[in-house]
């Protein structure tokens, strides 16, 4: 599977070869990420350099398959890469001072960020496995944490928390540092998680995900620590961003453009009012990258189709006073949406 | 502080202006690691790029600085950047792609690696400060973490429980991946943490670190899980493994070059029967890198100087049957070694 990845990339990017040291890359085209490595991908297999430290694990991984680890000698590698017609090479992942490198050695390079791009933004199905498990996990955590979460505790200890749930529960690590915020911070759509003190009748906005075999899962829900009777705004803004969140999964369809998909949401808040106060993208792509294509804002202009994998996380701010942002991972199958969460209620949580 | 930074690099690279997208080195001259953000220092101040969702935090913590937030128009920050007469970026830490796309925009650039580096080497109060406090956290989270070990628990459930208690007393993230190593598993240098079940009579290696303000420590201890009797080699391997740690710290002063700082555990390991098996460099610099300059290996020409801050970190292995490493985040001060680990036993632990 991963030789097949590899080849995607090779037959779109038009090339005799394509190379890459970057550490996404290597996993999608060789299952590992060794620290100080590189691949090269051609018609008759792919050839993963790596020191002793990963070979162990990279010979287990990859025994039968056309993905062969060999011991890392800089000078073979780049003699043989000067031997292909041309070599595909992501100009966004390798950093300039490898590409003078590489063109130094005589290897004539060509850009293939689009056939990266192409070939990672359709996940097969083992992928989407590993996405699924990876949000499982994402959201078993925080049902066990919700009991948990007592007044006094701060937003890193809460993140604490949850980080911890989710490592016990098997994630290999986080989609990124998770985002607690509490009260008005969550008015803060990247509010750094602080040491605030949790009060009764705060809201809670939680931003979080983790990573199964380099896969990436993405959530965010808001709930109520205690009801003070003071937030007649924040529910009923909850209420619309929650209605936002659903139109996009009745409505959006295979064929649409990012573009589309996100005015699904935009719309139905500036309808209700909130149209100032939805301050960013409907969504993103989500694989070995949070943060991949294919873009699901006003800008997108890709078709979304099958096998993609975004976030669908309409949110409302209003600076000094709430915030509100509910999100799933989902993904498209045949030609509608997939949620790949359906443990966590979504509905507002009064603790 | 912080311009004081940008214009130490802007000094050593001779160039009118410096600029820089990457995130620690946007730490490292701003203070702050925003996301699709850049910087430009020059004589008259720093320029930081930045949009919405980072500029209150950073108009917070650099007001009355020579740093000033404003609003990321790239067009304008690109007509900016070609009115210098050179710009020194780093080709390391710049992907090809944007180096086209500033060579395009008519900027200057030229190649100021060095001068980051160099810079960024030796640490100014502030930065040790906050490698001490990482330090500090994680020392006192290992502390915790001995006594709440028990028979049965897997490696990754030990890896979860540290990490938590390194949040918890205030670490902002994990300087790497926590290695925890059961038995054998110990052999390996970078032992991917798995779910092996710890048993009596099991060594246990842990290599860990985490950030404060960006700033990392990096620390490893080797522990018995009970005494099975069966252990005598190790024990020996051990008590060698300490010896030439503490030797590098009594023997080491500024001046030598990080060769010669290896080799003094290297030649002890030798002396004593271990030559073959201290199969990994002696140190690496630590800053907002956990790896970074200087190099203090059998090819670090560099000399090392007060305010440089590395590893000692000596270690012997024995392919499937057991490993130790025994890890303190040093600099040097005065001349002399000073270690940042005062509260964790270095001698042999059985638990």
């Amino acid at each position: 599977m991963f030789y097949e990845n590899g080849k995607k990339i090779l037959e779109l990017s038009g090339c005799e070869a394509v190379y890459t040291s970057c550490l996404y890359q290597l996993r999608y085209i060789t299952g590992i990420e060794p620290e100080n490595g590189c691949a090269i991908v051609d018609a008759t297999g792919t050839t993963l350099y790596t020191d002793m430290r990963y070979m162990e694990a990279a010979e287990k991984l990859l025994k039968g398959t056309q993905v062969t680890p060999v011991l890392y000698k800089r000078d073979e590698m780049l003699k043989r890469l000067a031997t292909y017609k041309n070599v595909g090479i992501s100009f966004n992942q390798m950093s300039h001072v490898e590409y003078l490198a590489l063109e130094n050695a005589g290897a004539k390079l060509e850009n293939a960020d689009k056939a990266f791009s192409e070939a990672m933004i359709v996940k097969n199905e083992w992928e989407l496995n590993n996405i699924a498990k990876a949000c499982e996990i994402a959201e078993a955590a925080f049902n066990e944490l919700l009991p948990e979460i007592k007044e006094g505790m701060t937003e890193m200890e809460v993140a604490a928390l949850l980080e911890y749930k989710m490592r016990k529960l098997g994630a290999q690590g986080l989609s990124f540092d998770t985002i607690v915020a509490f009260g008005a911070h969550a008015a803060v759509p990247h509010h750094e998680t602080g040491t605030t003190k949790l009060q009764f009748g705060d809201e809670i906005l939680i931003d979080f995900g983790c990573k199964v075999n380099g896969y990436c899962s993405d959530i965010t829900r808001t709930v109520l620590f205690g009801d003070d009777g003071k937030h007649e705004e924040f529910k009923k803004a909850h209420a619309h961003v929650l209605k936002a969140h659903e139109l996009v999964k009745e409505q959006l369809v295979a064929g649409m453009t990012g573009k589309e998909a996100d005015a699904i949401a935009r719309e139905y808040l500036k309808e209700n009012g909130y149209g100032n106060l939805f301050t960013h993208s409907l969504g993103h792509g989500i694989g070995l990258n949070v943060h991949e294509a294919p873009s699901v804002s006003p800008k997108g202009e890709m078709q979304l189709c099958d096998g993609m994998v975004f976030s669908d996380e309409p949110g409302v701010y209003v600076a000094g006073e709430y915030g509100i942002r509910i999100e799933d991972t989902i993904t498209l199958k045949n030609g509608k949406v997939m949620s790949f969460m359906s443990k966590t209620d979504r509905n507002l949580i009064i603790l």
